[in-house]
Order: C-alpha cells, then sequence, then structure tokens
C-alpha cells in the first residue's frame, strides 16, 4: 500500500474538464473518489467548497483529499495539493473520569507521534461521576464541566503539538473513546438521565462531529468521531477496548475484564458478545485501606514474601521509597499471606504464623507491610483485617462475576481461551496472585493478557482504518448487555468465592499453600 | 393526511424508555422515524442533542419533528412538544440577477404566507453577472457581493417576519433557486471559472447547507436547500422552473422558454429533457430601444392597432400615463405593424401605410406610439426602423432556437404540446402576436401557458414535500445540455426566420395579414 494512500489519505487525477465535460469541481472531486472507494455517498463542505477550485487548479487536478467516515457516508475534510507535505495529523483520546490521556498519530503512516494526559479537570468539581452529575444538574454546572474538559483538552493539544513541532491546525481527525457520562459532559449533553432509572443516555451513537462545533482547537475542518455506548454503564472506552483486544474478532470465547470501582467484563467470540459490569467494591483502588493508592510513583506494586525465612520483598513504581500499596501490590500481598499461611481460607489473619509483624492499633490488628525506617512516608505502612475483608469481598465479587457470565453463556471459567485485562490494574496484576486468592479462575498464566490503556488502544485504531469504524459499530450492535440478577445463586456464588481460593478448591487446582502449618 | 403529519412535520409517539429498552433518547426517536419514513438514514445535530432530554421528556415521549431530506438521508431539524402551537415557516427565494423574491409559506399546511422583493443590491456593482464576476476576482471584491446579497437577505427575511408577526426563529428551512452564478455568489464560492471555457462552476450540487454557515439570519438549526445545477448556464432556477411547469411530468413532449438576454430552453417529457440556451438579443429587455424597459408601472405591455382607423390602443402596467414600452409591448406593435402593413416581411416600415405617425429624428425613420401630449414623459414615445430591427433579429433568433432544439430530437415545433413561457415576459406576452411576428410556433394559442415565476414556485413546491426534492434531483440528472451549434444550418434557419412571419409561410398558416395593400 502506497503511504500517501493508506487509510484515510487518497490521492486522485482527475480528468481535466473540457467543453465536452463541464461537470462542477466538487462533483468532479467526488465521481473520481466515489469510483476510488467504491462508494455512493460522499460529502464536501461549505468551507471547502470556497476553497476547492483554486486548489485544484493550482495542484494541476491531482489531488490529495483526506477523508473520514460516517457509517456509510465518506466526508472530505480536507484537500491539498498531491505534492504537499504538510503533516496531516491525528488525535486519539481516552476520555477518562480521572485522568485524559492524548495520542497524536501521523495519519498518512499511522504511526504514533506523541502521547500526553493530564488530571481531568473535573476532578475540580467531584472525584467521581455521580458528584459531577448532580453539579450538571444545577444553574450553569454542566456549560462549566463542559468547559473544564474542552479547555483541558485544548492545552493539551496546543502543548502536545507545540512539543512535536506541529501546529494545532495539522491536527484533522480525532477519535474520542470515554465512558457515557464522560462523553455526554465532553459534548455537552445532559447526564441528568444517566444515573436515573432507567438509566438513559442522550444518544448511543454520537457519530462524527465537527470539532469546532465541540469547542476543539484543531483544524477548523477538523472532525471528531465520538465512540458509541451500549448504554449510561457500557459506555465507548470499553467498546475501544473490545475493538482493541480483538475479542470481537476471536473464533474461541474470550474474556475482558476491566477493573476499577466497577468491573466491566465482556465475554464472547466473532460471533456474540455479552457484556456485563458489576460493583467490584473499592479495595482495588485508593481510598480503602489508609495505604491503598492508585498506581504511581513510590506505590508499592508488587510483593512477594519469602518462604523460607518470610521475608518481604517489594517493588514500588519508579523504584521510591514505599508511600503506598495499589490493588495489584494488594492482591500479591494476600497471595503471599494466604500461601504462607499468614491468613487462614476465611482470609483472617492467623497470629501464629505472622510473629513479630503483628501489631495492634487502635483494638485492631495489623500486619506491618513496611517499617516506618523503610517507608517513603516516615511511619509504618499496615495492612489492617477490615481491609482484608474488603480486598476478599472485592475478589469475591469479581469472581461471581466471571462464573456468571462465563455459567449464563453455558461454559466453564477454565474453558476461556483468553482472559484479556485492561487498565492499569490488568499492566501490574500478578495473574499468580490473583489466581492464588481465587479472584481470577486458574487458567494457564499465557492465558493473560494485559491490555494497558485499551481505550486509547481502540482510539487509535479507529485513526488508522475505516474497517476498524466499521468494527466499532458492529461491536456496539453486538453487544447484549446483561443486567447481573443479584438472586440466590448469584448469592451462593459470592459466599463460595469468599474463601481462599473458594470453597471447591479443584476450581484452583494450581493453589498450593507453602504454609508448613 | 392530518395537517400536523403533512409534509415535513411528523408527530411520532415513542415507547417509554424502561430497564429492558434502554436505548438512548436520540436513538429511540430515530428508530420510530426510520419506521415512520421507512428510511435507513437519519441524522441529528448536536444542537438539537443537547435539547433533547428534556425535551422528549416534557412532552411525555410524544414529539412533533420537523425533517427535511438531502437526497437519500434524513435529518431533525427540529423537535418540539407534539401539542406546541409555534409557527414552523419555510422561506422559498428566487435568487435574481436584477430582482429577489421571497415567499414565506407555513411549512404545516404548505399555505403561503407572504411574499416580497428587493432589487439585488449587487446592482450597485454591476447590473449584469458577468461585471460581477470580474468584481469577484478584486481583493475582498467575492465576500463584498456575498455581503450583500445576505445583508439583502437578511433585511427582507426581517421585514417580512415583522410584517407577517412572526419571528425570525420561525424560519427553519429555506430553498434558493437562482442561477449558477448567482448562486455561487450567495454561497461565496468562487465564480472565476464560470465564465471561462470550459466554463466550469464550483459545484453542481449544494445540497443542504445549515443557514448559519450562510450567514442568514433565520432559526440557529435552519437548513438551507439550494437548488442544483447543470453547469454555468443553466442554473437552480431553471431547474426550479421545470419542476413548476410539471415539463418532466408530462407523457406528452412540451418545451418551456425562458428569455431575458438569453433564451433558454428545454423541451422534454417524463422521459427525457434537452436544455439550451442561446443569445437572443437585448432586444426584449429594457436598453435597446431609448423607450425600451423592463416592465414596471407606466410600462406599455399591450398595443393593438384598429383595423379600421388605424387608431393605437395600449395598455400600460398599473393604468399609468405611458413612460416606455416593455417586451411584450413591442412583439404587440410589431405585430401590429406587421398585419397592418405599415412594416413589410423584411419588418422594414412602409411609409404608404404609417401616415402622419412616421417622423424622423437624427436622420432616422420612427414611429410615434404615443404623442407627447399623451405620454407620461412629455415626450413623444417611437419606435425606430432600428429598433424594429433589433427586435426582428432577437424573434429570429428566438425561432431559430426552437426551430434547433427540436429538430435536435426530431419532432417539429407544431407538434409541441405545450410551451411553458417563463417569467414576467410570459406573463405579458401575447402568444398571438409572437406567433404574428413568427417568434413562437404556430400552435393553438391555449397550447402557451404562462408560468408567472417560476423559479419562485419551483422554491416553493420544494418547501412541500421531500417528492418533489428527489424530482429536483432527477431533474438535474436526467437533462442534457446542448451547446447551440452556430453551424451553417443554423445561419440558414436564422436567415428565414429574420422574415415575419418567416420565409416558409405555411409553418404559420393562422396569420393573416389584414392590410388591404
Amino acid at each position: 500500500m502506497n503511504n500517501n494512500n493508506s487509510g484515510w489519505l487518497k490521492t486522485v487525477s482527475l480528468p481535466s474538464p473540457t467543453l465536452q465535460n463541464n461537470t462542477a469541481d466538487a462533483d468532479r472531486l467526488i465521481r473520481a473518489l466515489k469510483t476510488r472507494l467504491n462508494t455512493d455517498a460522499i460529502d464536501i463542505d461549505l468551507d471547502l467548497l470556497r476553497r476547492l477550485p483554486d486548489l485544484i487548479r493550482k495542484s494541476n487536478y491531482t489531488v490529495r483529499c483526506l477523508l473520514f467516515k460516517d457509517r456509510q457516508r465518506w466526508l472530505i475534510v480536507n484537500v491539498t495539493h498531491s505534492q504537499e507535505n504538510n503533516s496531516i495529523v491525528g488525535l486519539a483520546v481516552d476520555l477518562g473520569t480521572t485522568k485524559v490521556v492524548g495520542r497524536l498519530l501521523n495519519l498518512s503512516t499511522g504511526q504514533i507521534i506523541a502521547d500526553s494526559s493530564f488530571d481531568n479537570p473535573q476532578l475540580s468539581i467531584g472525584p467521581d461521576i455521580l458528584t459531577r452529575i448532580h453539579f450538571a444538574d444545577q444553574e450553569g454546572g454542566l456549560e462549566r464541566l463542559n468547559k473544564l474538559i474542552i479547555q483541558g483538552l485544548n492545552s493539551m493539544i496546543a502543548e502536545l503539538c507545540r512539543s512535536c513541532k506541529l501546529a494545532t491546525d495539522d491536527i484533522y481527525l480525532l477519535s474520542i473513546a470515554g465512558n457515557t457520562a464522560m462523553t455526554h459532559l465532553f459534548m455537552g449533553l445532559n447526564p441528568h438521565w444517566l444515573i436515573r432509572e432507567p438509566y438513559i443516555p442522550v444518544t448511543n451513537r454520537p457519530g462524527l462531529v465537527k470539532a469546532v462545533e465541540l469547542g476543539i482547537k484543531a483544524n477548523p475542518l477538523a472532525r471528531a468521531m465520538i465512540f458509541p455506548n451500549v448504554g449510561s454503564y457500557f459506555g465507548g472506552d470499553l467498546i475501544a477496548g473490545i475493538l482493541f483486544s480483538g475479542l470481537n474478532r476471536n473464533e474461541d470465547t474470550a474474556i475482558l475484564v476491566d477493573v476499577g470501582t466497577n468491573a466491566e467484563v465482556v465475554i464472547g467470540n466473532k460471533k456474540w458478545l455479552i457484556a456485563c459490569a458489576g460493583a467490584a467494591g473499592p479495595a482495588l483502588e485508593g481510598g480503602v485501606t489508609r495505604m491503598g493508592m492508585m498506581a504511581g510513583p513510590g506505590v508499592i506494586n508488587k510483593v512477594a514474601i519469602d518462604p523460607a525465612d518470610y521475608q518481604f520483598t517489594f517493588q514500588t513504581i519508579g523504584g521510591l521509597p514505599p508511600k503506598g500499596i495499589c490493588g495489584s501490590g494488594l492482591i500479591d500481598l494476600a497471595a503471599s499471606f494466604f500461601l504462607s499461611g499468614m491468613i487462614d481460607i476465611r482470609g483472617k489473619l492467623v497470629p501464629s504464623q505472622c510473629g513479630r509483624r503483628l501489631t495492634e492499633k487502635d483494638g485492631i490488628q495489623h500486619i506491618i507491610v513496611v517499617p516506618a525506617s523503610e517507608s517513603g512516608t516516615g511511619t509504618d505502612l499496615t495492612i489492617s483485617q477490615a481491609d482484608l475483608d474488603s480486598l476478599i469481598r472485592s475478589k469475591a465479587a469479581m469472581y461471581t462475576i466471571i462464573a456468571t457470565i462465563t455459567s449464563s453463556v453455558g461454559i466453564a471459567p477454565k474453558d476461556l481461551a483468553t482472559f484479556y485485562v485492561a487498565g492499569t490494574f490488568g499492566t501490574y496484576i500478578n495473574p499468580e496472585s490473583a489466581i492464588s486468592i481465587g479472584m481470577l479462575p486458574d487458567l494457564p498464566q499465557d492465558s493473560y493478557k494485559p491490555l494497558g490503556n485499551s481505550s486509547l488502544g481502540g482510539a487509535t485504531m479507529a485513526l488508522r482504518s475505516y474497517e476498524f469504524l466499521e468494527e466499532i459499530d458492529n461491536i456496539r450492535d453486538t453487544i447484549t448487555y446483561i443486567e447481573l440478577n443479584v438472586n440466590q445463586e448469584f448469592m451462593n456464588r459470592f459466599s463460595a468465592a469468599k474463601f481462599l481460593p473458594h470453597t471447591d478448591p479443584t476450581l484452583f487446582p494450581s493453589v498450593k499453600v507453602w504454609s508448613k502449618q
């Protein structure tokens, strides 16, 4: 494939007009592109029409067109001289509740130029979506939230372009993947009904929108493709994640798990996709244990306990003195406690096995993970029985959701070909630890595939080929979203999953406790 | 048909959302409309999305939608409460080089509310299109021309709405029919190449454009449908005229003639349409005879000569004292001169038959049409031999064009079922006179159908039904535009047509000279 003609850029030579062939400039161009793209529907904007006649004559009827696609319709976004070397850049955005990540890529080669991220400025209104949606109900609230995110994006765009020696005008296409609420706030759509039964978004398919209409400072002709959603609780970020994982292209049934406060789960293959979301509990994010925090510099993300001497070894992000522990570290820790016999199958501390690490604060038992002398905070980093209980509820919820969704399609968790784990959690988690505590099913370790920022990954793909745009629509239309029915069966599963690794150890044949107890 | 659901307005009841049916607001609405309109492509704008959730809940899921169509795609222009009685108004515009006419109509009933017109403010740049196109080449010239017409339209819209007790915001749809050059100036498109071989417009199909993008002050959601063109010399005004005449719906072959400085001619039926344009000479508009002028108050538009006493009787527009004579009056006059023997079959004055009416000014023979004592100018209104020669060239050109185009499709002028005559010319012309001088073919008088402002008529129809929008596209795609080949055969025809009524009197059996000569 000629780079100049890959993806969205097509160089076409038009027949020169004559008295016998006096078709108008735009119609001549569209006719050539229709043949090239084998389509019947190509649109062009007034802005571009106004520049077209000079442009096609100056380039002697051979022009380079930047096209984008919205469902069945192609749109001519820009037309330049065929020899012009101006950068044609796209921006993929993962529009997170907490963090927003942008990625510039070269639209003619598909190559990534640079990534950048910033804290969602809406955090100043509220850390969680619920607070922001309530704030949006106030007079001017939605406008304020919308302005915060748009200004934040515009600052990032300006900075990113400056650092890459590009102009913001070089950005012609954007793709935006966010959860349904963030997408609403980004578009200035009223999010009020998203959180009220029966949880109705304003739109499931925002489609292609002019960047200027959104207030985004890119090229005036730029278009933004906003990922569709399946509902209030299953947003474009997850559809981008599915696209990125390839779940929807697999012959074999696989599962994708995205864990935050909610665990979002998709199971399926190229023929079908079933999704559900459930509260996984907050143990896996910051805020619960006094030392629990999100992944970041100085946060413990890996822990091991030596079976020989019960010595703790840990790894922190950036190798800094430990300041806290994130979800994946917590899981490692719980797994080590369990395998070493420091906690029993109910997750309760076994004082005889904890030794000098056991301490008591305010009448509650704690295990000292990092003594004050080694910590980055100057105080002991500890884990309490309550923290462990909370983690166990989360891991039980996680496993129950997986068991329920697999059971609903008539397969066992162990029959899953691939287990995709999205996000930061997926990047840092040690599957062996998660299996040890019965959080994830006992699959061969190489079945686990961390995806990293799959939302950004999917948004990037959307800027690489129109085939992916079609796939996005197909994913959206294929997904069956099921409400988790919290009935007696679910509760039974949940109770069984609250043990380590489970009441039925045959589900976890690989888990071997090494405590000599 | 329920008025509320006629044309562009559709009232739909949406199923209320439930946990089992949690489709988004916009998608729910679009789904209902897709079923109703039996289509697969319905779009909605961001502006409207932002207002949608409140709107559909306040109207309890029964809403009135205003839709418009652009080729295969429907667009939701506005959504209101089903019981809302706000006026929904459309504006049809005949975008003339000299005069612009606007017409407000009620989009729910299709009824005309009011018409208004104004002189095209671009007249201050130049009376003709050519001057304006050259002006557009100057720095800022196109912007100035564009601003003039847009401001003129906005003033008319404001005034028209005020006089009808409507708000400009009540206007949601516009349809604009103008010649190709005026359409370019209206859209701010470069007209430079329209007048340079091979005469290429910027676009043949402007389609649907947001009124705000054009600078038009109507409802912010309003859309303008701009008539397509076949080329530089066959514009949207003529396509509107064809639509209005119904030429394209007839079984029998008919002809449509629009006479200005150019004569534009379309011949065809429901199966085919062939068009051409030729210089008809300026005799039929103002500027040639010293008394020749455009139709307007005090202008003679009908003349007769009494065979008994050779007395002239005339009729002026508005019944005012005569100030000049327009094309239709000139034709009447020439016919009367000829039938009474005052001019011969070459169109030369016959002094013996002219009597006291003959006079000489600056060495040239004139006939006094209105003596100074009866005229509105205080001077004699006269016609010179030169004026008559000029008229005869025009009438010969007209007949030659008709004879050439009918011959090109293998029929004789007398076989035409209907002869549509557009514009002011068509309104005032007396077919009997035009036949007498051999300008129009000798068809039964009731074959001649004056159309009045057919451009405005077609623009009005475009706002009444999407079936007409489809017809407009079909007309455009069906027309074969032929260049009049001025070869020897054409010149022979022209020479023969320079006689009154023709060298071959069998072509005009109804024409009987009553002069006793």
